[in-house]
């Protein structure tokens, strides 16, 4: 067997041409990037790789902005709530912004774009009652009413790049020039950006692939006054704003925003709210034009006989790569970095482009590769953690970041790059493609349905948060196994549930846009769900499924009749509770050893008397499985991701499916342990997702089974006979 | 000294004369009561002791209700609620209800006192569109929708009096009949009533005191097909409705009541659900009635010489201990049981009577007097719990039931009783009529304010909740504390917080009406709160305070700005939150012992920046205080019942109304021990609250301390002198 080389971006390094020669030889790199502050050596233009270079579109010109200050990129942002303590009360309103980062924009009218709420009664304060101080940055409410808490939502100036600030602040760069992003929405700033890039395209011929690092508008990332990040949300189009903007929106879609919805009472439109109308029509509104740039500057890339990448993060607001305006850019890849197996797939699935890439970690940086450094733990956890995903839907590359001398200091991390290559390709090559086995399919439902395909629950990309790990693990285990996954929106349910749905499942805290809020005072929803259930399908909830917080006709869970379970908040304690006894023995939980975990939990549910209670305290249940009609529905108290965990999650989907008997097919018993199974493709796999030795029971057609010895992180290929195929 | 006698009613026996004269004696007895089901012995007639009679009003008396069954007793229920599954269905409305206690009321037309509702849109279908199917008991909706649940509310008769059917299932008492209960609604049945009394108090001379078992309706109490406790509210007026009362309803309040305004979606207007006016309305309506009523009987009992004593509990709804219209019963007395320190303070503050009457644990019955039995730990924890609040506000008698001849087989119970009486009266006479010292005056806030006194949380009377223990620690260590308490409710304190108030504490679960739920949407309601804290007060939260579920104008607790907390619900993860360090050292903790139990807890609670945190994990926190303004907020994640929490309460309490200065003055420091001073009398004492030996700091005034040891139990009196006077 030839082995195979290609699919690996490795990043470059100065006056490192020969070692890169041979990294390059070693690891079967075919693409060389450049980083966020390097540029490509030119020797190494002479190699036989592709070569990749970040571009920059709306930051790092900051001429063109001194010439053209008003292009600077612009967001709306709330003041500190303060309170009056007389008729007249003074709000600081740049107080706890980074003065650095923040600057208000006085040159639009203020009285026109800016609103001053009284909170406590919800109140706009006319502007005739208030007066901007300027150089104080302070507006003085008149007429104030005492004890009433006031706010300032203010249209400010972001003179300062984001993820450039945080590297100056991260690195101490001391006194570099800030680079202040400017906004395509002005025309002067459109043709700025085409002649640059045209002028770029001209100037770097041997570059293949401009990755855009990324569009036009950076997510929202806003520090404070003790240079602290203040806040972060990944999916935030906080930056998109401008005057000309909302005169263009009103203009599209026939109203005018106000600041509220904006700023959203401080919330600033999290994708943990339920969507309002007018947020949904900004976000198409904002999408629609940058799909409508970005599309001008990838035909001048493919002019240029060259490939559009883009990154997956920083500038990638309005990209919207499960939306519907996405294809329309006509982009060749997408490249993202790789956390975990949802974020694996986040980046897989995005349709409309030739390839995607994975960047790995981790990065080759001084935090880990220094004297005495391992970087061997996280790449191996990275990589195991990222391969069970591949096997649903690769990534079409891997990659990795950061400073190539500082890597080929650790040669066993050289060598452990090798084996990843190696077994990514071989992966790769057997299964791309080919569509694995799945048992079912499932739709996770929930406000945003697929334009937040593997998206739900994050707020700072990567980063845990006490309220969302509980549920995060719903992904992360569904990212990696043998079914199928949609994301549904409660509109395209109510709609008509496609055909291919075999399992909804509702995941998320009582009120939020994942486990949908309002969306269940829909009549037309619950019963097109209860008719769909009762007809034979599965409904899985986890947390706080189906809930209006509080409770709304008679029921805190709006499927409460569904799940058999409902949250006791007090009202219906009078109610009499008798807890059916737990089941002895049930298939949710066979063969699960360690106690379960559902992580933050949920409490006070308790069970309906028909509902079979599977793991319960005295006083509250945790998992339930409840007949309806011909239909099952299945309630869990959370689910952060273990392998034990994922396990239990694929055995409530099968169980709400009544697809159990079906369950041991292409299937490992030991939850350390998967199977991928490529009919079409002849081959199956078995994982071992762990760094040790693991034992396990395999479980193919027909009931065929083998018990397997797997060495620590193996990855077993068999083929599939005859016999198999059942 | 002489040994005071008297303030004691025992339970009677049959044929047990001697052995009572004996007790009598021995426990310096003064009053001999019967039960429910015994009669006093005509030979005990002759001691010279006051006599009880249980007199019971409008049950037992079945011969009345078959002449005239439009007098029974009635009651909104509602049905399961069930689905359509196609365009007609079918209810068995009295499907889980026990068709000894409940008979569907089919004389008064159900087309025009019943509703079925679609409760999936909350239309009431009309009267067209639904047919009863009486011999079945079933409704069937046509034109329903498929897949929306229908309920029935139908009225029902109640054909079995709730205490006597317990006691009757309970002890097996087989061919028995029921008692009914009529509604003294009906002229005739109130004509029958006084005739009765009038009889009853000429055939019964001796009797010194009738003891109404209660009035004239049930707290709300219904079983279930399988002959179980279904529904339980001690507070519920479920079986105070009938189609008179409807229409005296619609004739006084001028709108008419519909059968939603008593099945509430289910929750049957739980005291835990925020009061609907209409429900404040009918509570209003039935309590007037009640009263002109009561009046008519304890005018009878005066007129026959005899004293008027209610039973706090079965049938004492509408009687309203706390409203506007009890002192118009003009009752001399009212007695009830005690389980703690908050169930006797429900008892003894009771105002507007001559007297007071708790009834003490264990009952002599044989569940726990038999043969190798037990009763003295019940007996001591009952009385050791309950002594804390006596000497706040004692109840003038005090008093226990069941059978005499059971208690008096156990000789060192019988001795134990013997100092509990002496206690008890030793206690009475230093301390009756004298006002205790209280070092300050918490106002506890909630929708029912002074009407639900001391009975916050109650759902059946004595029984524990995983949803209340966690806030009734609060009611429990107030209830024995030096403060003085008053309830206030949420239109009190919008109209102005009394001039006494120091601290207001709100505490209970997000959207109950215990922390308030849509209250506090009211502007004038939260300003003024917060111009009072301003202004130096203290203000006390526990458990979700001022919480709207989900969220309101940006906050989920209302009073976050004063409390200096606020709980996450998902939709803020994007702002960062820095926890503050928690202080090392803090008044608010200083001298406990354990650590610190929050019961049930409150998650996802975060600190502002200028909060001090006191305790917390690593991603929510517990313990909290926050200046505001010249005031305090203090935030407490739960406070279930312990004498370290109840110091912890304490010293919330003295920290938010900024006393903690004058904290150390007639206190404790073991929090197993308490004082209780009456400067107005010269004595102090000091209570060792467990049956061990305690050693405890006592500080009196002006930073006068000494070390003491008590004996198990002990209630050390000393008298205060011109030293501690300061
Ligand atoms: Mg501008
Ligand atoms: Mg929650
Ligand atoms: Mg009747």
């Amino acid at each position: 067997m030839v082995k195979e080389t290609g699919r690996l971006t490795i990043p470059s390094d100065q006056d490192f041409l020969a070692e890169t020669q041979q990294l390059i030889a070693q690891w079967g790199a075919d693409a060389i990037r450049d980083s966020d502050g390097t540029k490509l050596d030119t020797a190494l233009k002479q190699l036989s790789v592709k070569l990749y270079s970040t571009y920059f579109v709306a930051r790092g010109y900051n001429d063109f902005v001194e010439k053209h200050p008003e292009t600077i990129q612009e967001l709306y942002l709330l003041s500190d709530r303060v309170a009056a303590t007389e008729p007249e009360v003074t709000i600081p309103f740049m107080a706890h912004y980074f003065n650095q980062q923040i600057r208000p924009n006085y040159h639009d009218d203020p009285h026109t774009y800016w609103e001053v709420i009284d909170r406590t009664t919800g109140i706009v304060v006319p502007t005739t009652d208030w007066t901007l101080l300027p150089d104080a940055d302070t507006v003085t409410v008149h007429h104030a009413v005492p004890y009433h808490e006031y706010t300032v939502s203010f249209l400010a100036e972001l003179i300062w790049d984001p993820t450039e600030m945080y590297n100056h602040l991260t690195n101490h760069w001391g006194d570099v020039p800030h680079q202040v992003p400017f906004d395509v929405r002005y025309p002067v700033a459109q043709e700025f950006m085409q002649n640059t890039l045209r002028q770029w395209l001209a100037a770097n011929p041997e570059i293949d692939v401009v990755r855009f690092t990324t569009f036009f508008y950076h997510f929202t990332l806003v520090f404070d006054n003790e240079e602290r990040e203040k806040f972060v949300d990944w999916l935030g189009y906080g930056g998109t704003v401008s005057v000309p903007a909302l005169k263009a929106f009103e203009q599209v879609k026939g109203y005018r925003l106000r600041p509220e919805d904006f700023v959203d009472a401080g919330y600033y439109n999290s994708s943990y709210r339920v969507p309002s109308q007018h947020y949904r029509d900004y976000i198409d509104f904002v999408a629609r034009f940058v799909a409508d740039q970005a599309k001008i500057l990838v035909d001048l890339v493919h002019d240029a006989g060259k490939e559009a990448m883009m990154f997956l993060g920083d500038n990638w607001i309005g990209t919207e790569p499960y939306g519907p305006y996405f294809k329309d850019i006509g982009l060749d890849a997408v490249v993202g970095s790789v956390g975990n197996a949802t974020t694996l797939r986040l980046i897989s699935d995005i349709p409309h482009v030739k390839y995607t890439e994975g960047r790995f970690l981790p990065y080759f940086f001084p935090d880990v590769f220094h004297a005495g450094g391992d970087p061997i733990p996280e790449a191996k956890t990275n990589w195991l953690t990222a391969r069970r995903a591949i096997m649903r839907q690769p990534v079409d590359r891997i990659g990795y970041g950061g400073y190539l001398k500082l890597a080929a200091q650790f040669p066993e991390f050289v060598d452990y790059v090798t084996h990843v290559a190696d077994e990514f390709r071989d992966i790769y090559s057997k299964i791309h493609g080919v569509k694995p086995y799945a048992g079912l399919t499932v739709g996770v439902l929930n406000a945003w349905g697929k334009l937040r395909t593997w998206q739900p629950f994050i707020v700072a990309h990567g980063k845990w948060y006490k309220q969302a790990y509980s549920y995060e693990g719903v992904l992360e285990a569904l990212a990696g196994q043998a079914v199928n996954v949609r994301f549904l929106s409660f509109a395209d349910v109510a709609a008509g549930i496609p055909e291919d749905i075999d399992v909804l499942i509702n995941v998320g805290g009582a009120g939020t846009a994942f486990s949908g809020g309002a969306a269940w005072q829909d009549p037309v929803l619950v019963a097109r769900i209860r008719a769909w259930v009762a007809a034979g399908h599965g409904f899985v909830g986890i947390g706080e499924p189906t809930a209006i917080p509080g409770t709304y006709a008679g029921r805190t869970f709006q499927l409460a009749d569904v799940l058999g379970v409902d949250q006791e908040v007090g009202f219906s304690l009078s109610t009499d509770k008798y807890q059916p006894t737990p089941v002895d023995d049930h298939f949710l939980t066979h063969g699960l050893t360690m106690p379960l975990n559902y992580g933050e939990s949920t409490h006070n549910i308790y069970a309906f008397p028909e509902t079979a209670v599977i793991a319960s305290s005295a006083h509250e249940v945790y998992l339930t499985s409840h007949e309806y009609g011909a239909g099952r529905g299945v309630y869990l108290a959370g689910l952060p991701f273990s392998p034990q965990n994922a396990n239990l999650l694929l055995r409530m989907l099968y169980w709400a499916a009544k697809r159990e008997d079906t369950f041991q097919t292409w299937y490992a018993n030991n939850p350390e342990t998967e199977v991928a199974a490529y009919p079409a493709a002849g081959w199956y796999a078995v994982l071992n997702n762990t760094q040790a030795p693991q034992e396990t029971t395999v479980y193919t057609t027909g009931g065929h089974q083998t018990t397997v010895q797997l060495n620590p992180e193996e990855i077993r290929w068999e083929r599939i006979d005859h016999e198999h195929k059942g």
